[in-house]
């Protein structure tokens, strides 16, 4: 698939329209920045730059055909909207192969949002669809190097994700998790210098814009999160087996990782990893600004109470109805920015209930209250059912999922 | 210190003198290459450059009499000639405080030359006069890095390295050798990060040198191998003991890695270490020649026969004697470039008889071969007592240096 990958191309990029201001509709997208220009993200235009592909509705059909299973909410409605040589890794499961997946998170925060949740709650699908082991690397010496925090913090942080991520439900007998604080090291390691060795200053400033004035720690941080890309990295998982294919759900932001390690794989004598990649999950004022560990009125959190979603939803959540109930009754909201209909478009599962709301809400039928009460209701389950299961994770099980060792029915 | 150093100032250096081209003066000294200018190694200009301090008699004495015994002929030669804070260390061990060494070796050929024994013979010294404990790095990574070798060589090399440094005579109760692929992790990894978190690209640029073109592997090495400075790098030997100071035999090429480690070092938490520097060992054919592992004739090895050392002294070794005998014996040898002179320097230990040796060939009364045949038999003595050593090195026993372990008896 190289020649539909732009490997080494910046991942940052400047669109101008006519009679508009450049500043205005600039659109950075790379791991640590996204920012969206006057009409939100335009992923189109990412799908061409980063040179990825689009995953369109065959493909979608071709995994609900090939797991016996309705594909996932996120799949059938495009949230999940990109891949890397996702048909390889069903050319290979159809003939009977197997794969492993791969995900993780930066532990900068101690409580998740619901963004933080969607490519677990996808990953937990694809686990249970396919029935393949999983791993999962917290990146806790990168919000080192990023973040103002001590190691013991990020360490600390790493565990309190993982009980969120194993409250995802997540199968113990399957699923690796592993801080790289306490993992980088051996296999690991020496994968970690096998892929520096191919990578330039010159090439990360390119993929990443990194600048003379980064520090080292930064510049060198990429192939960490590069090596869970293949199974040497972990010889308790897939000794013997390294050749085996990954397949990486991730967000579009992380897209430039794993166009490096495309890269570098074949030339240490990998398999490039495949990717299904999503769209962003939005704050509550709209999908052109940002959810903010520093404003907790942008996002909702796993840890809110029902009181808490209730209020922020109703006084937050950005509306695309009109001003006035006659206004609405006559015009209709406007779903494009509405991001109640968003975020049920996000979390309520029943496609036929979604395509009524939307429907009765565009033509004015139905007011924005209403729709926000549909969705207090939905979150409000969501977020109940996380924290029931969340507090069930004791810390011997996050032993239990963090413990290098091998995984029983890996494939079974 | 901080006044005597200059951290982040360039390692290489044009030194123009008048009427001469400034191609000719270049003195370049880093970790990766060390280019004399016309007149071999201007060691002055380097102390000033680097910003460390001359190691004087009076240094040297207080040695002597801390210690209880005669200065190492390193030490009386002015061979290890310049230091960092080594009065520090005295200090403290007067006042009956302990400190450890860390030294090390880049594991890049399989035999040893007499040169990559100069910073082990040394530390063994320490290490019996002072009694501390000794940790030993073996930075296989930075050769994978460096060299075009696979990963696994670098890792057999390593530990056939390791069997020559256990034949120099450290005590295992007192030293832990560790190869980087086998060792870095946990605690080695999180200082690894914390000093990164402190070093910018164009500081290292500035320090080693760098370029663009330069691949992340490099940029990222340094704090590799400025980590082992530091005691909690080492839980198992130094837990709950991390301002324990650190003293560093090397040679002066490895001082930028120290500068930047020092430079460092508060702005974490730790101590600096300190520093005992060395010049460096000529290659048979003169100071201003390289030893090159693509030239064996320009070394003598540690697997070299009696026979080999013979020959490669009597026929390569650059000698300061004249032309004629007639010519010698009227004007004298020029001992400045006469390389058995300055071998004998290393390597005898008997300070009357070299005196008497340097007189009597400066006088022309000693011809070269005579002076050669007296290296001769003072180097096959030194290799085949190493070689001897070398024999009795058991897989075993670089297992026990190597492992992972309290060390008994460190301060005893």
């Amino acid at each position: 698939m190289a020649a539909t990958e732009s490997v080494g191309t910046e991942v940052s990029f400047v669109r101008k329209e006519d009679g508009e201001a450049a500043a205005e509709e600039q659109q950075v997208v790379n791991p640590w920045e996204v920012s969206a220009g006057k009409g939100g993200i335009d992923y189109d235009k990412l799908v061409d730059q980063f040179g990825c592909q689009r995953l369109d509705d065959a493909l979608v059909a071709r995994v609900a055909r090939l797991t016996a299973r309705p594909p996932h909410r996120f799949l059938r409605r495009g949230i999940f909207f990109a891949h890397r040589d996702l048909s390889e890794i069903l050319d290979l499961y159809e003939r009977g192969e197997r794969f492993y997946l791969y995900t993780g998170r930066g532990p900068s925060s101690e409580a998740l949002h619901l963004g933080h949740l969607i490519p677990f709650m996808f990953t937990k699908y694809l686990q249970d669809a396919f029935k393949v082991p999983l791993v999962i690397q917290l990146t806790d010496d990168e919000k080192f190097l990023w973040k103002n925090l001590t190691v013991e913090e990020t360490k600390r942080l790493a565990r309190e994700n993982a009980k969120d991520i194993i409250a995802c439900g997540f199968d113990v007998e399957r699923t690796f998790i592993f801080s790289d604080f306490n993992y980088v090291g051996g296999a690991f390691y020496e994968n970690m210098v096998k892929v520096a060795r191919c990578v330039t200053y010159n090439k990360v400033v390119g993929i990443f814009g990194f600048t003379p004035e980064d520090h080292i720690g930064k510049i060198g941080f990429p192939p960490v999160q590069a090596v869970p890309s293949f199974p040497s990295s972990f010889p308790h998982l897939f000794s013997g087996n390294d050749q085996l294919r990954c397949l990486i759900p991730c967000a579009i932001d992380q897209d430039p990782y794993f166009r490096m390690t495309r890269d570098v794989a074949p030339r240490i004598g990998y398999q490039k990893p495949s990717l299904i990649e999503s769209r962003f999950f939005p704050a509550l004022q709209g999908e052109n600004t940002k959810m903010s560990a520093s404003d907790p009125n942008s996002a909702i959190y796993v840890t809110d109470s029902a009181k808490e979603i209730k209020t922020k939803v109703n006084k937050y959540a950005f509306s695309g109805g009109q001003d006035s109930i006659e206004l609405h009754r006559k015009l209709g909201a406007n779903l494009d920015v509405d991001v109640p209909i968003k975020y049920l478009n996000f979390f309520l599962e029943d496609d036929n209930e979604l395509e009524h709301i939307k429907k009765e809400y565009k033509e004015g039928r139905m007011l924005t209250g209403e729709v926000k009460q549909q969705l207090v209701a939905v979150l409000s389950e969501l977020v109940a059912r996380h924290q029931r299961a969340r507090a069930q994770v004791t810390e011997e099980m996050v032993d239990a999922f963090m413990a290098v060792r091998p995984l029983p029915n890996m494939f079974g």
